[in-house]
């Protein structure tokens, strides 16, 4: 297949030592870590939408890239050769997974019927398309944001119509998912917020988003995908608030539909940071509470307060959460995309695989150290010897209920003993750490 | 009494043509607003530890107040002299209410029962000053973050045996606030976090932290406490990360530990804008999710990274937490705190009347436009009016669950017509807040 | 002439009480405060880009607006029918000035000269329209940073072709200014930064930029333009960082290139709080470093990362802005522009009114308060106060340089007296301030 | 000597596989780097203040660290044991400089002559320690921002006596450091600056400190002081607003005053990233502007907001502040200070050790790390490659003012060429920079 990408070759892994721009230097697909193979472990998916839609605009500057498939015949012409191109990239480049938005590869058509029409050409030939590579779908989901119907939330929206629009639009993309064999749908709700509150229900606008969310687990179930339905939090941008700002938000908005065992969190490193978290503080937390499924290892800008969806780069850091996903059991459906986008400078046709061969070798680097960190593990055994006094008689007493409060504080006052600190040894863990990195 | 207040009169309304700083211009207690009066409405409290406990210390300097109970005689007292100081000033300031720590009160001890000791000394002298003044107790609270036990947190601490000194506080603290006749007793976790994920065991520390609320909860009801408990959100500092984050975050915690009937939240206006929240955000949040409680009127600097706890200065922004307040019915056992401090430059005397003076003031006006707000309610007819289609057939079949997303779904593909978005009219809004402010 | 705004009545001034969303409340042109016009003080400009050109996308969203001079016609005719609708727009709401952009009044062509042709024909254009109107042109500029080519800067570019393509469109620009009688030419460097210090030769970048502003001023000159030559600070966005970071770094780059004579800055609000600083504070830096200009009068969302251009809706903190100006003797040739936009759901036509009349009230009422707050100043009187002690002799002779620091210190030694602070008295400021308010 | 750290043995190089905490894994001072020997590159320094000063205190806690030298003698005996310890330590670790601020050497005491005599006291003292020790002096400081003498400011305080008292210390610590051997003399005015610009003279102010700083430029010269004189840039805290804001506005501040040949900078880790930059940002900023002295390498938390003053710990940040040291030229007189604390939480004796010797090994790396990309600096030569066309006819053109802006717009148009921009390949600098880190 001629492609925009015909001139680059299938890229391969040639180890540290390469200079090769075009070649991986540590992600080694084939190469058994902690009993599976990279691949398995990091189960990487490419983003349609940043690469193949994204014309490398941004509020204050037009379109700098020129892709072939931007122009030159009919909006589904167009979509048919942005599929082609996306999948020689996927295969070129070697990853298991793409995820998609449902906009994003089929044009929104003039009428309802026509949107859904161009859709399920598309589908039909990403089945193909899947077919011949065997590039697999990690999730697939729906574009309730982009379109000036949704300016104002789709779930959220002061008009139900807009609602049963945007409820139209899950259908089909949840439907397309499982047709494809996609392994989970992603709700991101960037519109399901508010601008201004002066203008806003709060309190009916979450009703609406549960009762939303809601349909679409029914639906999971009744059309039989057995895949997870992830939440993406994200604090603002493009909305002033946005309903699941973060994990800790999302959870109880699952715990108040009563939904908490049946969705789980897609985390972003960037969103992490925008919402005032560590990415680690938000897989931590997710684990924590049972809702950890799957990532977009994209990190922000720490100058920049928006999102700016860049490639990872910092080893140490990633591998910090790298650590944790493993320590977790790392992903079952879930896995690692990469919901990034080259800088809009970065306008040649290979700049969007030198991106993510970074990402990706950066990504595999942090699984081999999070191997190692995980071997005899002396970062959890020094956290284990911590908190050794909640397996005594009086930290299980606690946590059983058996001694109440007036208890502990009859005990505090018999014993009469002021209790010294502990350090904490912060510089030790941190040094630890490093021996690692 | 001759205490450090004597040269100051008893601060009196004077209209708004007043000039005089020690006198207010628009606090006018028995003014009916509502069908209240003023004081009734607005329920202002002093906080104990601002005024006259901290010494203007900052990170990167020392005391800058010189008050005179700081030294010269036992720690019980000078205790006893700022005891006196403090309900001089609550008086001539003619606010209704305090709130106190327990180790703001009275002095930490030698040993647990010295310093258990030395509060109920200090409690029957707050009694007899209450009696004496009328001035009565909004809340009391337990202050597990200033001694160096607690410097790794009290109920999320790795040690047990500091989990149990913690009870050991807030179960005096809260028999106090029974005996005292405090109307809330709030929990503000400072320390209740972590400063690095690498020494932390996140799921467990968010156990003892649910367990300690369950006894705190249980001791309520068991000593017959009839006011409200009170969780005061902060999504950092002291700690990187606190787990009381902000409203969303609680209310998580809540319903994962059953206690979301239990508990409400304090909110305070720089704890949410720390959070990346408006104040009216926090407010608006908690009243949706059942939980509001009662405020903590001060506010931030919108150029600095931290707790700065200034007074309310600007009356628009003021007012709209008032009104959301006002919609949400008002306080019932809660109340607006100030836990505001003086800038440290500000070392008078009369500094910490002005100071309470302008922040009372505001609220005051700010009580005064939301009234003229709510008679007849404008915004919220115009919101009403923006959400009216959800009363219609759909948006009730939405909500109440007799369509599914299918039903959704095959509704538009019948229908086929795109549905055209209303102005969100966001600048006529603010336009029309502005008629008020 | 029949536009897009031929159903809006010219706005009027209705006074205080009018509920009318399509009148003045405040703004009453000819009212005399200080001694002059209010429309003399204030010298309002719409900005055309934002209101005309701007479609209401957004990073995560395509066009909400539907202006008929989006499409139907050729790209001339376009601009012609935008120019027209512009026009009537300032002459019903009012302004007496408007700002522009090259590329915003006209399009680009496919080569430079059909570009240059393009702009010299819209000239002509506004120019007749300036003609009827009786509107003029607070400032005019040239926009280097929308198009591809300039996505790694215009002066800062790394090929000097680049550069010189820059340098053309400026040239025009200002000739075009110069002619349409324009009373300042503004220099917004938003490309004119980096995205990473990895590809940039910072010593290099800022030469380049230092030379450009030298070649503007040199043909300023040149011309005969006796206008102010401004830059608009701006920490970043769409940068991650920009060389004209506040006016601070700015004043620093025209010592540096000789040049702090020659430019000034226009100061805009949400600038100014990006960059970590209040909008008064921009201001006063200004003033003090002798650099002040204009200003464009719109603010930030205080939980946004990022440029939000909103209108103006705090009286208090907008009377505080003024009262700077007004101190520093107001505007000279400089205005207060709008360079704002409404938020992308206020679709309506109606909405770029109540916008800009809502943003007029706020700054009129400002002016307003400031009036009051000069009215024998007691607040400059407090401060004048407050710095007495330099005019003694001690202060003297530290400012006239006759005291060294050897005769400060045996001075102090000798007099061995530890100086004690005066309070700083925020609060009693704040609270007189809020007497204007 | 028997000290704190009596049982602590002496710091050694054990090479990278060490597992002991107490050892350098890669600080090996006798190496050579690029020519000169790590120790002569990183010319590390230990700072007085954080390590035996502070007590752990938090504006929400309380000391947490119990250094025997905190109680149990006069001031002065505390201040010799506290300099034993203090060179205890240096010894120890082996490095060769330390920092200090006069008040943390020696106690304030009644008087202005009871303090010198206190000050000088100990200048002796630490004579004699560097005598012994081999330690030298980094750079010396006086503390104007801790006594409340100085809550609003030294140099720009309100009062001109205050001003003197500022000056009588600055004097003192400058004689002591030329005494002492001190290579530089370092000013950072943590209170030169506002809390509002309500009680404010901004240009006065100003004035105030372009004043003081000549003084002290005078008194260098005078006493024939060869080291430099640095200020330390930071953006606020603990003032709302500090004058030294960043590097470009200490610059523009030298500029004005005539003092940009006389005055560098010593740029710290934190409060680069606290005033919206990068801390490569601020070295190559001070480089171009030919400004750079001396470091602070101490990092913030990205997700806090104030100071954290942390030590280093991610290698490749590190490493990347390191090149651009190494690539203006490394340290002239100018060094690596740890401006770091440990957290309140390591509270024993051997975490400052394991604290710096983390900093120290994380710096040690990054010089390792620099070295090799300096070793035909691939970085270097692809910008170098990129900015190639300036060096043609057309860019010495523009920049030896040869060509005016009309020029270059006529040979814009007599080309009539639209030239096409050149990706910036940020992702292929990036995996670039990851081949060395």
């Amino acid at each position: 297949m001629n492609t925009y990408f015909s001139n680059i070759p299938a890229i391969s892994y040639e180890g540290p030592e390469s200079t090769n721009p075009l070649a991986f230097r540590w992600y080694d697909k084939d190469r058994v870590v902690l009993g599976k193979r990279m691949e398995d472990h990091l189960r990487f998916a490419v983003c349609y939408w940043h690469n193949f839609v994204w014309g490398g605009n941004d509020p204050f500057g037009g379109s700098t890239f020129e892709r072939p498939w931007f122009q030159g015949g009919t909006p589904l012409e167009m979509a048919e050769r942005k599929a082609d191109a996306a999948f020689d990239f996927f295969s070129k480049l070697g990853v298991p997974y793409y995820c998609f938005h449902d906009r994003d590869v089929a044009p929104e058509g003039a009428t309802p019927r026509e949107s859904h029409a161009n859709f399920r050409h598309m589908v039909d030939k990403l089945a193909a398309h899947q077919q011949r590579t065997g590039v697999k779908l990690l999730w697939g989901t729906a574009n309730l944001f982009s379109h000036r119907r949704f300016m104002s939330g789709a779930a959220s929206n002061p008009d139900p119509e807009i609602f049963a629009m945007g409820a139209a639009q899950v259908r089909a993309a949840l439907d397309a998912t499982l047709e494809l064999g996609g392994e989970n749908y992603v709700l991101w709700g960037g519109r399901e917020g508010y601008e201004t509150l002066l203008n806003t229900d709060l309190s009916r606008e979450m009703d609406q988003l549960g009762r939303f969310l809601t349909l679409v687990v029914e639906h999971k179930h009744r059309i039989g995908f057995k895949g997870l339905i992830l939440i993406e939090p994200k604090p603002r941008e493009p909305s002033k608030h946005q309903y699941d700002f973060d994990t800790a938000t999302v959870y109880g908005f699952l715990k108040r539909y009563g939904l908490e065992n049946e969705v789980k969190v897609n985390i972003e490193a960037n969103h992490a940071t925008l919402s005032g978290h560590s990415f680690e503080h938000e897989i931590a937390t997710a684990q924590a509470l049972g809702i950890f499924g799957s990532i977009d290892m994209n990190r922000g800008d720490p100058q920049l307060g928006w999102d700016t969806d860049q490639f990872p780069n910092n080893v140490p850091e990633t591998a910090l959460a790298m650590y944790h996903i493993l320590k977790g059991g790392g992903f079952t459906s879930g896995g690692l995309n990469f919901d990034a986008k080259v800088r809009r400078q970065s306008i040649d046709a290979e700049d969007l695989f030198i991106a993510h061969i970074g990402g990706m070798d950066v990504s595999a680097r942090a699984l081999l150290i999070a191997e190692q960190m995980l071997s005899n593990d002396p970062l959890q055994a020094a956290v284990d010897k911590r908190y050794a006094g909640w397996n005594g008689e009086l930290g299980r007493g606690i946590l059983d209920g058996s001694l109440s409060l007036a208890d502990l504080s009859d005990r505090v006052l018999a014993d009469n003993v002021d209790v010294q600190p502990v350090s904490g040894k912060q510089e030790w863990y941190e040094n630890l750490l490093n021996r690692f990195c």
